[in-house]
């Protein structure tokens, strides 16, 4: 672990989600916390990485629980805005842990001077898909800060689920890797507009969010396979290539993927090549990652084409263990194999 | 319900926690959301103004909830600063309710260029109260934002307990209403400090924060007295008379206190008379307040005084059922009788 230099300041990049985030959360949180503090006794707390936690209810099961502060510039875009975001993001984490989500709490910060309107709207989006997924708000916060203070508005959801068996991420040799649907569509998005360039995508309707909750297209299944998934998790910060990372380099695994089957779709191809960014490496809002174990991967894969994730594909699996250190590989287009690295630096801040 | 009319702005006095907060969540939030949605069945959400929401979870009890953001300034203040005010504040919302803390989640949202020095003290302190309370860290997100979009940081928490039975506010006639402790120190440092005036006060010693979690005085009381604590809440934003006010106007009750007996250390007195400032709507940290069968009043007291709450009062109690409106009234020094008002407008911003 790196120990952080007095007089040093906190970075954008620290923020990005990836290494840099994973080295200053081990710094100032992390290696201060006493073993048995990282997690409730027979669950899952920070002493694992993962899309929430885990707390133990007897015969219930366990209570999934998941919280983030949603932060993303511009607050409305194609195909969602901030209260969508807000909503279906902590959805997701219960949901990739097996939760079947049953309420959220929000917590509002909001500077003075915003628009009441634009506020209403807001929140009609955070409460309408709410709405669809049958999950109740149950609590919350609301602050207001001077707008010398703040610029917009932070709004942290925590989404609360239960699941009989919860997925902890434990990806197996054999696996094979799916994702649910086309990647990266959500950074690019915003990536645009951060800067300054949404006339030439967004609005002209070639690219919109995939800011979606997950829960109707992935219960079904992880109810149905059970043990056989093993390990779900959405690409959001620091996208494809930070799970992919994160699940080699804990598990101490190899894991290969295909370029070619890598579901992307043509602008979002085009875009990032145009930004100079890897799509690998951009968030998406609607989007799964699954390990699960090969005889059941094709049953799996037609599943989810058959109930409307369409462009779902399997894109690589579980070589096999690391000798050293885990691994993540990808088989180019042309034939070659190059590392994936996990994103560094400050890629594209407020996407979420 | 007020509708909050076209190209209005959300004000600071829509923050303070009082009636105007009400105003906007009625008008944004809670009059939208369908009435089933409100709660999970069997539980509390937000339906009741409580310090927090309960999940029911079968022969265990419930979960208790409880999700705040803390933006107080300055960060370091005599007593505590914002990492001991984000553990405790969320814990104690979890206790008022009858809850066990097990957990918490902490999402923080720093501005890129805050000191890493200054957040690992934030943290150290954040964690050592976790630590004496026996609560684990079992999760939680970190985004960083440009400076020019946030000054600061902002710490927000949700804290999980379990309670066998839940306290729900339901304050009786005939209750007694007891404090727990000096009323509005937390609220007139802070105030002190936003005034630029904290030489006078804070540094001198004369004043300090009352934060501290609060569950070793209580939950011991709770287990033992049962039903017979009606409502427990803690006096933060918005003070004693917010807490009171919500009492009265949600059961339609006449709560009658006397001033004389109000828990009030003379330095707040002289310097909320400095400020023109009522005490009664200046935040405690550390403080409970109680409403609780006459019958066992003077005991629990009694007990509250013995394991070091030395400055526990009965202030008052609750007279009767109203005709039309609950109302607070107290009984002045000097003999006459007064409505005791929810505080109304931009009080003192930032005090938690």
């Amino acid at each position: 672990m790196k120990i952080l230099e007095e007089g040093k300041t906190v970075k954008l990049s620290h923020g990005n989600g990836g290494p840099e985030t994973s080295e200053i959360l081990n710094s100032i949180l992390f290696s201060k916390v006493e073993e048995t503090l990282k997690r409730v006794e027979g669950g899952v707390g920070i002493d694992v990485l993962d899309d929430g936690a885990t707390i133990p209810i007897g015969d219930l099961g366990y209570v999934v629980i998941s919280t983030d502060s949603y932060t993303v510039k511009p607050l409305f875009f194609p195909g969602g805005d901030i209260g969508k975001l807000a909503a279906a993001g902590s959805i997701n984490d219960v949901v990739m842990m097996g939760g079947r989500p049953v309420a959220i709490l929000d917590s509002i910060v909001v500077q003075e001077g915003f628009e009441i309107n634009e506020l209403e709207k807001i929140m009609e989006s955070f409460i309408s898909t709410l709405k669809e997924e049958k999950v109740s708000i149950i609590g919350g916060d609301f602050k207001v800060l001077p707008r010398e203070e703040l610029d917009g508005i932070i709004i942290t959801t925590t989404a609360i689920g239960i699941a009989k068996k919860p997925i902890i991420d434990r990806p197996k040799v054999g696996d094979k890797i799916i994702v649910t649907g086309n990647l990266a569509e959500h950074g690019v998005l915003i990536s645009l507009y951060r800067l300054g360039l949404e006339d030439k995508a967004g609005n002209a309707g070639l690219l919109q969010s995939d800011v979606m909750p997950l829960s109707k297209y992935l219960l079904p299944i992880f109810e149905k396979y059970g043990e056989k998934i093993n390990a779900a998790r959405d690409p959001t910060r620091g996208g494809l290539s930070e799970v992919l990372n994160e699940w080699a380099l804990q598990n101490k695994l190899i894991i290969e993927i295909d370029e070619k089957s890598i579901p992307l779709r043509e602008p979002v191809v085009k875009y990032t090549e145009m930004l100079g960014i890897d799509p690998l490496h951009l968030a998406s809002e609607g989007v799964a990652v699954l390990s699960v174990e090969e005889s059941v991967s094709e049953e799996i894969l037609d599943e989810l084409q058959k109930n409307g994730l369409s462009d779902a594909k399997i894109i690589g699996e579980v070589k096999k263990e690391a000798k050293e250190m885990g691994i993540v590989l990808m088989k180019t287009a042309i034939g070659g194999r190059r590392v994936v690295e996990p994103p560094r630096g400050e890629l594209v801040p407020r996407i979420c």
